[in-house]
């Protein structure tokens, strides 16, 4: 089955993006707008719980947020000023409904809603714990664990019930809770996954990125500090820090791949830190050629860079077909080796007889990088060199980013030559880890204590991975797709 | 919206059946056909989990089990010697998915899934008192009492923790449960509502009704009997009877309306039954008259025992569409009142000018019998008898049985002569008590440990109703409609 | 795959039914409910038209009138006082949209629907000339035939050119059709399928039986007579009677299974006919037994005939399952074997040791007839007699019913010894061909002119058969299913 | 309802694609993928026919291609070497299923199908007097008259017949027919629509755009001349051309805005043709600025064009949401106002305090180019430029582009001051009618038969417009939406 869908890129995929609102008439429409933008950060599903005072209410679907929340009866069907969104990227085989966030739960202080971006490196341990003392889970997701540690604290309040939670979990973890005393925002001690905050009028707002913040006319405010939770009751907001202070290591993927261009992660547009990690490539790995090709869509602001810094122009030199929203089945074996061009088409007009430097954000398995550059040959390039901006990517991640089982990634397993033989360029460049942080103004990477988590370059993985180190019990139940109507 | 759905009958409506196997090459497909068989007892929801040896699969889908449970990669998911099943009407509100059984939890002893038809009367206190520590409840159900309970059970044993769970709950329960252990398959003290064993090759089969064996081809053994649990191990039973022994109460109604009239109760054909109340009818409320017309389908069998007794032909004065298995929205408010005829017509060629006997098998709210009535009187009658093969239906039932609110039981509001008037029959006859304990084989009621629950004739209920005694919590959680795919 | 569809039965089918409405407000959703009392004629498709003074509008599905026809927005958009349907069930394999009535065409005289029960016997002749002189079809209906013979008669008024249509055109027709300036309803000249009228309030109706008045609330007024052309305008009513005089033949089928029981059909009540049939056959076939078995739900009227004619008590036997409307598709091979239970199962506790007469409406391949009678014999039947409410069906109908070619009709291929066998009963009686026209009020029939057409039982075809002498040219356009939205 | 949809643009759309194949195994697949590259040039609905050397085989279907031509079932269903296939966007209010197109008939001949890009402009007139002789039409399409003509014609053969119909029709037509006796692809006189023939191993291809030929894999041969006719038997092909010869006038509007830029259109590149657009734009109507930013995505190529002439940095100033493939109806009215961002975000750390000129293809009604200088604004722009890669539209085109009535054609109404305040630009410039005849390679636009159809801008329209210069009649028939299943 070869398709069409934008995602099955050779790319690593964020899993989850979050957006809360409180204080805003009309809350779950806007989490509606704000997880649209987000969509790029999961396209599995999509959930909104709102709270409307006396009810908690929640919607949930498998698929993307447009064609499901943007009806009507759904949309006044969460009624309330307080709401809160996600949508999910599932890195598991189980992608049932019961997986879906925001998670819910009624504990004895009222509802619980909670929806998470990152991933919890000690849930099974936790789970294991927590079944044997009573507790039963309705579904396989991480984010489970910290609901049934609320349920069962020994703590009075609320809130210390959920410090007592989160001090007990390993890993990264973006969360925005609803219960009927307020919602709360926090950001894992290392602020590995981002949180940013805004103000729409009265209402406060929380998302993963600042673009969700522009598509609901909303103001920037700051990002949410690494290991900060903000309380917000109605429109006020207060912050506390439970967690010992450590250097913050966010992670460095954002800039290369995840966010949106149009976003400010941590103060830095996403487009210039691109663009500069271009001209830094063009730096590091010059080249005489005759076009600069940006990959489509994700290695254009990088071209740019690489462009503006070698003077060699840039050119459109692969077209994007507008229509791979949705997955082409490719009918009938015949035809089977014809489907990467459904996607990108080569401008042979421009390449017949030129030398083209591509550029592409990173290599993950490198299948997409082959077929682009037999593309280019066929349409008749002289010589095609790729040059990518990030680092080789040979670490897997473990928190909330699907990445392949490391004997998959391409950079893992060869060596420059062989990654260049591989892809059958005449040849490759990628940003060395010094000057991506370059890239991020920083002078060079700090052997100790770097400024972000780059953990999928250098394997210099910041938490503890305690279900890493413990076998993975078999998931012992199957839940086939469910019915209604 | 008037309907020509078989279900706006005036009818009291079954909650569920349950249907299960153990033994068997394929179980999943023999409960699609058990639970087709049953699919009387509850027609909004379905569902049927298996067990392959080492994992559960479950598939649960609202609607009828024809449409969802015919699917062959829906019964091949359903892999494993072990499976049971459940068809379900919902009597409150919620109709969610989550809440469509059979329930699955994780319990530290490995997959435990539960189909139960009947109701816990204790279940709210139950739940709030687990809820306060540190349960999560995933569904509305009063069946997931029993399975928090089992959870948090401090016996060792599974067994053990399953009976210290039954031991806390009130009410009706057939349950069928599922662990890695085997099946267990169990009736509560007073045999409330029904469950029968079957054995089908060396498979061992638990269903509702005998008519789910006859359609499965097993041979009928016996009824579970009130209070005993049977634990199968592939095709190995043993029963064990760990309550304190009084005497049955199982529910009357089953033989008046619920059971399939080709059903075998407690040895009891139903339809024998049915045909000897309908010849009390005659003997208690004779008339004279030209035809015995049933009000079909349910009316059907009393009515020949009404004709052969009294020597009254029967007829088939009301002739019922084929078509009204499915909702008939009707359109438009001009056409508004012809809408009962969708589903009953009259026989006109047959009634005019006659003198009828109209026999049916109970009045709930009494508005179904006003409308056959006149339907008779339009067609040009004489005179319109209508006599009532159970007597009036005045109580709630708080074990399984939908039924509305006291306050719209017709019985409950109105004296035989007010009833008559209601429904402008020339006159009304319902059997008498004793009439219908005649019926079953005994001389009369016995006013002390009469044999079965009439609870909805007597008012007699045979369990404490704790929930009733105590305020219902608002439930403080909307889950609307979600959607896969 | 075995199913549950009530309609796999071993039935000869009507292929059609129609109904209009001429001069009533909203008259679409009288259309709705009409066709879905009509139902039984037709389940694969529905269509209804209307006219609302300037614009004709339209909506055709597959599938059932419910669930189609009573969605609010379906009746609204079929604006106008006047109206027409049509319920079909293919004889073809061709089940495309385009092929559902009504069918309709812009001719220069404005627009021209056209709902037609019956079958065109020169159809394949006509359409052949047609297109030799470029006529275009879009359907592979028969019926289209006529609207393009309407569209290049060389007649000026659309009444003529309609009647030049029609007076080419062998075989049998009941028409409702819409134009501009009104409607039109006729019958061919041996009046082979039914069409009546009826009145409500002003508004004139049209219906293939009178049970769809019923359901409406209309007054039965009269059948349309054979060869008679009813015109609408309004409410204003006239007749012509353009064809030669012949004697009627009414297809006598109709009363042993098409119409539904409560149908008044040429003066007659189907279901005392249907009863008369029953009570005949009780006369030529006697037998000593305990039961009178109906094979549900067509056998049940004759059954009370016979019980009533000899003596011996009617019983429900067999018990049908009220969850049959939709397909049931068995899964897997292991239960392949138990499927004709699903839909009905024997009354076991009835049976045991009993001498039961079965009464079935009529046999087409014997296949579900050998399932009954085993079924019979595995509840301990002890001895099985079949007695059948028509003469052996030994031919195929041309004119408008869905029949098995005749190599496949039991009685075209065995004589009553061997039918006998084949089922496995006792014995076997069908009513003889002058017991039918006794029971519908005749002394014999007639070997000149018999009163009805009968050609399924005697081979008597009272039309030429043009296409069935030529060769049937292979349609060499195939239209897969389609998709809206 | 604001929307996603990346077609509610405000741009002029090309109302059809075309695709045909001859000669290959399995061709139906390799007509689906050519439609899914020519996506762009209709979205509303797309169809396919084959040919297997015996029967026809079609399938249509409203919406995408992917989703409906990528079921492997459909595609086995299309059986055949031979087969054509249309992607749609409808310009009139009838969007149901019988205009989707191919269109198909049974002529005498045998079957005929036929896929139309264009419009024929004296439909009407031809369609009042083919139904005056009695031909029934069964769609709303313009393009069945060419079948009626042919099935009517006089001739003997079936290719006179076609010639014949060809000659009384006038307008834009590139059509693809299959017949029985092979396939024949034809370009109206003028050339007006685009058409090309390639060649992918013997088998013959036709397509409306070179990107198609790409996408299956197949080679360039030639475009299809205007005027003429090829006939493909088999893979042997032979050319007539039955016209008087005519100076074509090939759609200039390809080269702004219909053709995908990796297309070649008659020998030129559109890419380079888009890009020497906006270098003479840039000579035309320079401007001081800090960024060149394009419209995306349809802006790109001329933007990069006039930054390298301008030597102004080319910049992604706003960027393009992945997800607006599908609708997204704006949820809530408190929110309506935020709907243009769910599709485009300003790129708000570029351009703030910059001068910016916005580059876009063209401007119908000016209501998208307002509300892109807002947001330009809103970021922080200091001035905000727009140049438009051509001239201003100021007329309708009546050849097979949905263009809306001239009184909301922006240019129509207002001049350039009148635009540039409406548009709310600090400067606007359109590309001068003779510098886009430059950018063709032309020294300027011939008043005297000019190489271009380019009415749009000029109002020369190059046939005459019968039908519009005739009242056009009232549809009389509306079909609502049908179901199948």
């Amino acid at each position: 089955m070869l398709t069409t869908n934008p995602f099955d890129d050779d790319k690593l995929r964020e899993e989850c993006g979050v957006f809360g609102v409180s204080g805003a008439e009309g809350a779950a429409a806007l989490v509606a707008l704000g997880l649209h933008a987000l969509q790029h950060r999961g396209q599995e599903a999509a959930g909104i719980s709102s709270f409307d005072g006396t009810e908690f209410h929640s919607y949930r679907a498998m698929g993307h947020v447009a064609g499901n929340f943007d009806r009507d009866e759904i949309i006044r069907g969460l009624a309330g000023e307080v709401a809160c969104g996600h949508v999910r990227y599932s890195t598991t085989g189980e992608t049932a409904l019961r997986n879906v966030q925001p998670l819910f739960a009624d504990l004895s202080s009222g509802g619980f809603a909670v929806a998470h971006n990152g991933n919890i490196s000690n849930a099974l341990r936790l789970k294991r714990d927590l079944v044997r003392r009573g507790s039963i889970f309705q579904s396989t997701s991480d984010t489970e664990v910290i609901i049934h540690l609320v349920a069962t604290s020994s703590y009075r309040s609320l809130l210390d019930r959920f410090i007592d939670a989160l001090k007990q979990v390993e890993g990264a973890y973006s969360l925005i809770v609803m219960t009927p005393e307020g919602m709360i925002a926090c950001r894992d001690p290392l602020g590995i996954r981002p949180l940013v905050m805004g103000k729409l009028g009265d209402a406060v707002i929380f998302a993963s990125e600042t673009v969700a913040l522009d598509v609901v006319g909303a103001e920037f405010v700051r990002a949410v500090d690494p290991g900060e939770l903000v309380i917000v009751q109605g429109t006020e907001t207060r912050s506390i820090r439970p967690f010992a202070s450590v250097a913050p290591r966010p992670c460095i993927f954002e800039y290369v791949y995840f966010s949106r261009p149009d976003s400010i992660a941590d103060d830095r547009s996403v487009y210039s830190v691109r663009k500069a990690i271009g001209a830094q490539l063009a730096i590091e790995h010059p080249v005489e050629a005759d076009l600069v090709i940006p990959v489509p869509d994700s290695g254009t602001p990088a071209a740019i860079g690489y462009a503006q810094q070698s003077g060699i122009p840039f050119e459109l030199g692969i077209i994007r077909s507008h229509y791979v929203g949705r997955t082409f089945i490719q009918p009938g074996d015949k035809v089977r080796h014809l489907g990467v061009k459904l996607k990108h088409n080569a401008n042979r007009g421009l390449i017949e007889g030129k030398r083209v430097v591509l550029i592409d954000d990173s290599i993950v398995r490198g299948t997409t990088s082959l077929k682009i550059v037999q593309m280019m040959r066929e349409a008749g390039a002289a010589e095609v060199h790729m040059r990518i901006a990030s680092p080789p990517t040979r670490h897997s991640c473990f928190y909330g980013v699907d990445t392949p089982e490391r004997a998959k990634l391409l950079a893992a397993k060869l060596d420059l030559g062989g990654m260049t033989d591989f892809i059958h360029a005449d040849s490759l460049g990628f940003v060395s880890i010094d000057g991506l942080y370059k890239a991020l103004g920083e002078a060079e990477r700090a052997a100790i204590r770097p400024g972000y988590c780059d953990a999928c370059f250098t394997g210099d993985y910041p938490t503890s991975l305690t279900d890493q180190d413990e076998l993975a019990p078999v998931e012992q139940f199957s839940m086939l797709e469910e019915r209604v109507g």
